[in-house]
Order: structure tokens, then C-alpha cells, then sequence
């Protein structure tokens, strides 16, 4: 299945990378995994069919087999199908439609009342709990899980997409979804059959310059890897017909003030709210 | 490549997902990408031949494919093969030996500094990076990328292995790795050759029972699953000649005191002296 890679390389691989990146990057081998992974793509515009039996069990199968942080497996998912409560989601995420349109959102969660649970049930307090170190491992370990699901959907044939936005209001989110106390939604996915009348496009990234590092850190290559990019990003969204703008300016305007966070300034508090101590 | 399930399933599907879970759970299709999923393990034995050139732009190109909230694509990843430096590491995870063994591992990092460099470059300043939130973004997309670059690298023949242990103490790696302000280390991932003469298996995870939830949250089939599970563990560690101990004893153990945190109880103190502010 694996095949080793000496140049010349397949067109495939040539071809992944390079719209990956919108610049050759030489691989070192060429399977169905990586042409998996290197084609990923969010989709935003679904047919509304039911998934096949079955489906929802075989992206759990792939998340349960995610690595996870001492086996602790400090996270759930809830699969939300009724059009009511989808909606209701969408709306908490400022009105994704594709919410609605899809079949499913599964809503990943950050989940540490299980293992109070088990404490209770031996009788002991947990302390480990009480620390802003076992949040962020649940919510790592929740990535992990989501992560192994997406790739397990795309695999296949199925479209996805994240929906970081449940963090606008995950107390909301909680509420909707009966969470205990210690459980807070991270981010939603949303799984269904893409409408294929919508085009959808490998999105380029920063070339790897800007990400990898040797041995240590070096802001050496970044601006003109950013240059790179940013050339690249306004190419990609004329093609898209999206309006003309780089990856600089989509970032600092994401990033530019309070407003811009769409209520996640206040995620800390809401994490407390929920039943977390972020000691 | 796909191939959609109707009854009766493929062995291979139905012992992977048995392996899994040790007990059946039917699956909706079954393809070259779940087979690799399903057969994760986690590799603590290496051996210490080099890695075939362009591994890590291969495992950075899929890492660089997975999803990344608001495409702001806020994590870096240092790669490390220097022995003093992986040596030192080694240590800061307390003494894992595998850090040592295997010829490279590449340090993630949730990475806020390159956003800042962006904005200022364009000569404003991004309110928006001093909460909690942004921290949590950063790190999320860190895990996405790593898992996608664990997966490459077991559809490579490889074996990898995350190193939580890192965050026992993110400032020494900070300094070890030439951190600027607002990046942190969230965990590493040990890449090299199995050592094909220490076996590895599957590892046991919860039922679907205790994970998925439909609709919203239930603990009605908590207790039973977290049952099957202790006796699933208890039976996999006998298989491994592991000393006997329940999966509910070894949560509990791992979340006891601040004492078994091994120095992360202090992680919010320390994301504060690295530079991000976690309003």
C-alpha cells in the first residue's frame, strides 16, 4: 500500500502538495492516507440525506482510537441530529447554515465529569481536576478524538467541517445539550453528504518555513514566508471570487479587538460557570 | 477504494474494531484509512536508524492539511534530532527513554508570536490574543496538526508516541527550544522505526456507551460501561504482563493529588510568564 518515494515523484503527490501549498514540497512516500489527509477541505453546502447506518459508530470507532493522555480519555461527543436543536446550534454559532443543512453536527467535549464520576464512585476527591493543565488535556484530548472522526468521515466520501463558534456561548451549548457540571462543548463537526453543485477547494497554508523549525525556533524565514502566503491567499480567493484580501489582513482582522471574539472573551468565566477550576 | 458495509462485514473490519473495544461494534464502511486509524498504538521501543529524507516535510504537509480555526493557523512545530537536545527533553518528561531512543521528535506549539509579528508588521495591535480563549485556539489547532502528522507517520511504517510529559514543564522547553513570547510547548511526538523485537498492541478504550451520547448528554449507561471497560483493561494488562489494576484505579491515581500532576498544576502560571495573557 505504502509506496517510497525517489524522484521523480507520482503526479498525485506533486499534485497534493502543490495545491497544498501553491509550491512544490518533495514527500517521502505516497498512500491513500496521505492523499487522504493532503485533500482535505471543509465543505459548507450539504444535501440534507440521512447518513448510512452505521455511520456515527464508525467515526466514534476512529476517535475512541485516537491517542489520549494517560488513557484518562477525557472527552465525549454528543451526535445531534434533531432539526430543532441543530437549529438552535446554528444559531448559538451566528447562524451557520450548513448547521441546518447537514444531517448531524457531532459536538466534541471536553469532559472531566466522567472521571468524577468514577472518583465518586471510589470514594475519593479528585484534586487533579481542579487545574487549568486537566481543561486543556481534556480539550486536547477531544481534538485528538475529532481529528481521527474527520479524517474517518472524509474516508468515506463525507463532507465535514468545524464549528469552533460553539465557543461563543458554551453555556448555552450546555444547557441545549443536558451537559453536567465539568463538561463543556470545544467545537462542533458537522458531517453530511456534500452538495456537489458547490465547489469546493484545497485551501493553500503557510509555507512551511513560517511552521517548521530545526532544532530551535527561528523567526528568520517568517516575513517573507508570510509575503508567500499572503500572495498565495489572495490568489486562491480570486479564483474562489472572494473579495480580494491577503492572509495578513484576514488574521489581524480576526484577531483585532474584543468585538472580533464574538463573545469568546469571556470563555474563561464560562468555563468556571460550567464547573471547571482553572487553578 | 471504499467499500461500503452491509452484513456480514469483512473479518479485517470486524477484528479492528473488536481489537478496539473487545467487544463488536459494527461498522458503515471500511477502507485503507480506517484500517490505519483503527490499528493505532502507541510505541515506547525504537530503534535508532535515521528517518528517509523528506519524512518530516511529509509529516508537516499533512499536518499543515488539517483544519485550523479562521485559517489563523496559530501553531508552529520544532523538530528536533540533536541527541544533547532531545537528551534534555528526555528529562524534562521525566526520563522517558523512547525520547532518547528514537531519532526525532517534533515539539508542538501553540504559537500566538507569529499573529503578533503579523500585526506588527502592519503596525497594530491584536487585543483580541490576551484571553483564554486564543490560547486554547492556538493549542487546539496544534492538536489537529500533530494528530494529522501522527497518522502520516504510521501510514509510513512508523511509530510514534505524544509526550504530554512535556508540559510538566513548558518554560524549560521554551528555553531549550529558543521560544519567542506568547509560543509554549503543548506536547511532543516521538516519530522513529519501531523496534520490531518489543510487541505493541491495541489499546482497550471505553465502550460507545460511555462516549457518544445521543441528542444530549446521558449518565444512565455510565457505571455498567465503565464496568466493561475495568474488566477490558484488566484483562489487556494481564495480556501485557502489566501489574493487574482497573482503568477506574488508574484514573483515579492519575488525578489524585497535585503531586501526580508532576509540576503542571503550575501550567497557568507558566503560559503567563511565556507571554500569554489568559483573560
Amino acid at each position: 500500500m505504502n509506496i517510497p518515494l525517489t524522484p521523480p515523484q507520482p503526479a498525485e503527490a506533486v499534485d497534493a502538495a502543490s495545491r497544498r501549498y501553491r509550491e512544490p514540497v518533495p514527500l517521502a512516500g505516497w498512500n491513500p492516507v496521505l492523499a487522504s489527509l493532503l485533500d482535505h477541505r471543509s465543505v459548507r453546502a450539504y444535501r440534507p440525506d440521512p447518513l448510512a447506518p452505521g455511520t456515527v459508530e464508525t467515526l466514534v470507532a476512529a476517535a475512541s482510537s485516537a491517542p489520549t493522555s494517560s488513557n484518562i480519555q477525557a472527552w465525549s461527543v454528543v451526535a445531534v441530529t434533531d432539526p430543532d436543536r441543530r437549529d438552535r446550534l446554528a444559531e448559538i454559532a451566528g447562524g451557520q447554515e450548513h448547521i441546518r443543512q447537514a444531517p448531524l453536527i457531532l459536538v466534541w467535549i471536553a469532559d472531566l465529569a466522567r472521571a468524577e464520576a468514577v472518583a465518586d464512585t471510589a470514594g475519593v476527591t479528585l484534586q487533579g481536576l481542579d487545574y487549568t493543565e486537566t481543561f486543556l488535556l481534556a480539550a486536547i484530548d477531544a481534538a485528538l478524538a475529532a481529528q481521527n472522526a474527520l479524517i474517518a468521515a472524509e474516508s468515506l466520501g463525507l463532507g465535514t467541517v468545524y464549528i469552533g463558534a460553539l465557543r461563543n456561548d458554551p453555556k448555552a451549548v450546555a444547557e441545549l445539550l443536558n451537559l453536567p457540571r465539568r463538561a463543556a462543548a470545544v467545537f462542533g463537526l458537522v458531517v453530511g453528504h456534500p452538495d456537489r453543485k458547490v465547489e469546493t477547494a484545497v485551501k493553500p497554508r503557510l509555507p512551511q518555513q513560517a511552521v517548521l523549525h530545526h532544532e530551535t525556533y527561528s523567526t528568520a524565514p517568517l516575513a517573507e514566508a508570510i509575503a508567500r502566503h499572503d500572495r498565495a491567499t489572495e490568489a486562491f480567493r480570486a479564483e474562489q471570487s472572494l473579495p480580494p484580501q491577503s492572509w495578513s489582513a484576514l488574521l489581524v482582522d480576526r484577531l483585532r479587538d474584543v468585538a472580533a471574539l464574538k463573545g469568546r472573551h469571556k470563555l474563561r468565566q464560562t468555563l468556571e460557570r460550567l464547573g471547571f477550576i482553572l487553578g
